[in-house]
């Protein structure tokens, strides 16, 4: 089955939709899903807070007879286990008798990977696999890395000067970016499912890790510390970089401070993506975002890093960096 | 008389000629001009090598009796003042009977400023003034800044990681930026008079401050030490930033380092530019580009830097900041 240009709009759409789950899916894969008819979008979804119901799921029940004949375009495979918390993604694919699917990536979890597919195929629905994949791959990096990885996908967040501080020497850091960047960098918090500072960086600023945007207070992740330090109350400590494998339900890790903390995660491998936001200031002598992390030559440094996107954010800009996989 | 789409077009053609002569004219101004006859370029020129020809004297022989009727654009009103070194360019075109005269920024000469303009007009020749005046002023900023502030417009240079660090601890910088980007530092040596590193940078890296361009290797600018180092052979030495003031020749200053050495320049408050090389590379716990200049607060640290410039060069990043005036 050949794709069309149209299809990849769809499919770019279904990503944007499966962006909403972000952060709120627990260990399950935020996916979207948008079926279209004759032109018209009859039933989008996306995975829901906590996992279900599934994109597949939402959007077939708000298409309703509509299905009937249309393309579904889902970022993920349709799940094909029985669980007891809801319905088989894939049976309700079938039921619905669509024209044919479209499918970004297929699932990496043993217990579905092609069943989905090859249920539908089965089932005698054409199904095209691989529109737009590595975008979808990115947008649900984290479900990914878990099941690949056994630990969460890790951001480095840092809010820098022209010169790399983030900080004067005396540890002033209000403010270095403003409030366009300051309101994104909230709502990556809100893209998390926990967010992590050193212990230093706890006892120095007591920093409020909660999601400031209005109307969506209820999205500030998991706070959790790296250290010795008590953790303060709702709070999780961990005692290592690797130990963030074992916090529940956490797809998406944002680190955000200190210096100490960054390297210990860069030293570890550990670090999958920079954010990294920078104010067209000056400090000098200021502190720097980043401790020795154990580089061991300039040459090792190469290689590594790739620009994935770049926008302004009022004076300041916006960097992120995708870690070579 | 009002100027149309085509004159800005022309004029951008007279400042990328200007440019030409960046780094090479002296205290002289580094002017462009091209002469336009019914769509036809007919002359070009630049102010050459140690300040003469100017660029008119140039574009107007180069056109010869093309002239008559045409149209000129320069960046910078036409000398009116005599001197035993060449010949007044605004008797040469009066001479010349252009049908009109457009001019980017008026001189600040005080010999001249107006003076060409007001010959032209008495002459009967039309004439336009600030087409393009933002773009030819800054292309033009090292005479300005020389004859408005008794020094050399000032560009600091730094090449990074994307963490702000321009060496490993050790002091091992080779390489951080890319080939791309190496060349282009270079491309912006030969655009200067002067280049300026710090005593320390000096002994530690005896640097080659030449310029390893393939046929610009003529262009190299004349190499400053700030400090109490006893200057190589052909080095100049000063012993403050202030002291750049008396630098003959000196329009465009290149300071390059180190950290101390910029921090002292921006103290002093005589940066005008930062040339920002941005590899993407993490060292952590690196050297900083910038030492302590005294910054008193985050606050008096914005409103200072405007981008004036981004571009890719290969997996680098090349920004230009322009100081508040």
């Amino acid at each position: 089955m050949l794709t069309e240009n149209g299809d990849s709009r769809y499919m770019a759409a279904a990503i944007a939709l499966s962006e909403r789950g972000r952060g709120r899916t627990g260990a399950n894969p935020n996916v979207g899903c948008i079926i279209v008819k004759k032109g018209i979008v009859v039933g989008r979804g996306w995975t829901q807070p906590g996992g279900r119901p599934h994109a597949e799921a939402m959007a077939l029940e708000q298409a309703g007879a509509a299905a009937r004949g249309a393309d579904i375009y889902v970022t993920m495979e349709p799940c094909a286990h029985e669980s007891t918390r809801g319905p088989t993604c894939s049976n309700l694919v079938i039921d619905a008798k669509p024209a044919r699917v479209l499918v970004a990536t297929l699932d990496v979890d043993e217990r579905t990977r092609r069943h989905g597919i090859d249920r539908l195929g089965e089932a005698g629905i054409p199904v095209s696999i691989g529109l737009l994949e590595q975008e979808a791959h990115r947008t649900m990096a984290g479900f990914f890395m878990r099941l690949e990885k056994g630990r969460p996908h890790i951001t480095l967040k840092l809010a820098m000067s022209l010169d790399g501080c983030i900080a004067m020497a005396d540890g002033t850091s209000k403010w270095i970016t403003g409030d366009q960047a300051r309101r994104h960098a909230h709502l990556e918090r809100a893209r998390s499912d926990a967010i992590l500072v050193g212990s230093g960086t706890l006892e120095a600023d007591q920093p409020g890790l909660d999601v400031r945007l209005s109307g969506l207070e209820d999205r500030s992740p998991q706070p959790v510390v790296l250290g010795q330090s008590d953790a303060p109350d709702n709070w999780l400590r961990v005692d290592s970089p690797q130990a963030v494998a074992d916090l529940k339900n956490v797809n998406w890790l944002l680190v955000e401070g200190g210096a100490g903390t960054a390297a210990s995660f860069l030293n570890a491998g550990m670090v999958d993506r920079l954010l990294l936001y920078r104010a067209p200031i000056v400090i000098g002598g200021g502190l720097p975002g980043i401790a020795d992390f154990g580089l061991e030559s300039l040459e090792a440094a190469h290689g590594q890093w790739t620009r994935i996107e770049r926008c302004d954010l009022g004076e300041d800009v916006l960097e992120i960096y995708e870690h070579a996989a």
